[in-house]
């Protein structure tokens, strides 16, 4: 028998109907292939926030200022953000990575200093990143990610910080997918009404301006700072067989650019959830995702990926602790 | 302002978009108001599972033998099932209740012995208690829960185990909601083909059978004594604020009997998830319910009302615990 059908009938076996646990029951599969094993565990649960800022965000496709970037940094360096409540709760390790961010934080604030530019470009302009940045970005996000590896973390979230990444995001998704730019930008922090007209016809602009050719080139065309070293923390936890917990539309545009780069990538991804954004589940349908939560949650931060933490839990405990009809002395089904 | 404008206004202010915690945010609303206070506490998270027998399962509408009921019971109290392993995963104390299991438990096993009877009668023949047997059972759940409520848990689960239940709720769904049968029955634990054929014959036999006039009739015809002890726990949990976990289709059936017979009910039920059980959607439909899990989940056993407490926590935590705009000096949207 295959690792995957030994896991599967380990899973058949336990005290329940069959298939009755639902997506817990691919959770635990999925877990146990990454691990190479029928007994995973989960050590050192660990979640790294990318901050950085968009050039693009001077054309105004947000409606919070771009200060609010530097500003929730030192929210969640004061742990009064909900991705610090949700990592409490979890006991969930939190570190926050300065990506690119236009704004020199304190020496005494505990954010991991990765900056590789104050932000992206005006991809209005020019493409959000050169090569050489954004190969950057991705080196250093691999090596943030072998540091926790090498600290006995087995299951790592991403998530983000960065006013205007929702349009780079919807970029991505556009240029990686061939879908319509109208059908990529959703409402972001909450764009509405005549802001969110000009927000759609400046990334219909910026999508036909550019003509990136490789994935690597798209990347670094539509993307950001944040994005970029997130795909290369993605790819880094893949080749450590590594649980990854992507967060939601950015961090998926994230793991989309990681899939397209180095394709082996998303059998150790987990989708935390589906969000309120309109692309994000034509994205997750693109990845074959079934996300695991439906809460309507469109904040990024990685809360998605600090929430969904119990329910990875739930699918490892069930697959290890749970009794078998044989051993608990039930009689199974006819 | 209101209590609820005062929550709202809470929730608004605090460094996330306006709505960006999605169904969190209603559920830190209900609970702030289940409560009232705008700071709630979860003290002794409880959850109670209610075990039954069913004289409908001599018909054979269930794939599983009727000894499993009392074997699943024995495989609780051995620490070997499904919502064993999410209790202790999320600090939830599980008490289990022999509400009118055909079996006589050890004197020494940690069953909380409620009986009634030693299972419902059948309903091929005649309702499947009387109004008698259904007062007691409602009774029961309501002085179980009165002491739950003075150990100081605010905040308690109900689920269920019995063979033959499914049968049960999908009547009680087509009684109250005057939906055609056929809409309401399910698979349950497993039923397919020609056996899923019979089971919903039998079950348009039986809904044709009877006749009852008052909500109260109706849970005693249709329903199984696990069902009306839940249904009697949740009258008795809203009564004294407790914030309630309904967990899936049966459980479902006894909130939509609860608040038949109490209206008031409603406004403490949290509705822990959606399952697969068609006519699951459409009860939780009928009670405005908007669940929170959507894992696909048929099993029951109170498993989803253990999956989603770590929602609820999180619900009230980041009322309680997260930062506002000014106070953590971020900039607002424009």
């Amino acid at each position: 028998m295959t690792l995957q059908e030994q896991l599967q009938q380990k899973i058949n076996l336990k005290t329940k109907p069959i298939g009755s646990l639902g997506a817990l029951e691919e959770l635990a599969l999925q877990i146990g292939l990454i691990q190479n094993t029928l007994t995973p565990t989960l050590n050192n649960p660990t979640i790294l926030v990318f901050a950085a800022d968009h050039g693009l965000a001077d054309e105004g496709v947000s409606p919070f200022p771009k200060e609010v970037t530097w500003q929730m940094v030192m929210n969640f360096v004061g742990g009064g953000a909900a991705i610090n409540v949700f990592c409490r709760q979890n006991g969930i390790t939190l570190k926050v990575v300065d990506a690119g961010v236009d704004f020199d934080f304190p020496a005494d604030a505990p954010v991991i200093n990765a900056k590789v530019a104050r932000g992206s470009r005006n991809m209005r302009l020019e493409p959000a990143m050169t090569a050489e940045e954004c190969g950057q970005a991705i080196l250093k996000g691999r090596e943030l990610v072998a540091r926790e590896a090498e600290n006995g973390c087995n299951v790592i979230g991403f998530g983000e910080m960065g006013i205007g990444n929702t349009s780079a995001s919807a970029l991505l998704m556009h240029s990686y997918l061939n879908i319509p730019i109208e059908e990529c930008v959703g409402a972001g922090t909450g764009s509405q009404g005549e802001h969110f007209n000009r927000k759609k016809a400046i990334l219909k602009e910026v999508s036909e301006k550019h003509h990136p050719q490789t994935p690597e080139e798209t990347l670094a065309t539509f993307g950001g700072l944040e994005i970029a070293m997130m795909a290369g923390a993605m790819m880094e936890a893949a080749e450590r067989n590594m649980v990854v917990l992507v967060d939601g539309f950015i961090a998926t545009a994230a793991a989309l650019s990681a899939v397209h780069i180095e394709p082996k990538t998303r059998a150790n991804l987990v989708f935390s959830h589906s969000s309120n954004e309109q692309g994000h589940k034509k994205m997750l349908a693109a990845l074959e995702a079934r996300p695991v939560l439906h809460l309507e949650l469109r904040l990024g931060e990685a809360t998605g990926a600090a929430l969904v933490y119990p329910m990875v839990q739930a699918a490892v405990n069930f697959l290890n602790d749970m009794a078998s009809f044989e051993s608990a002395g039930v009689s199974n089904a006819d």
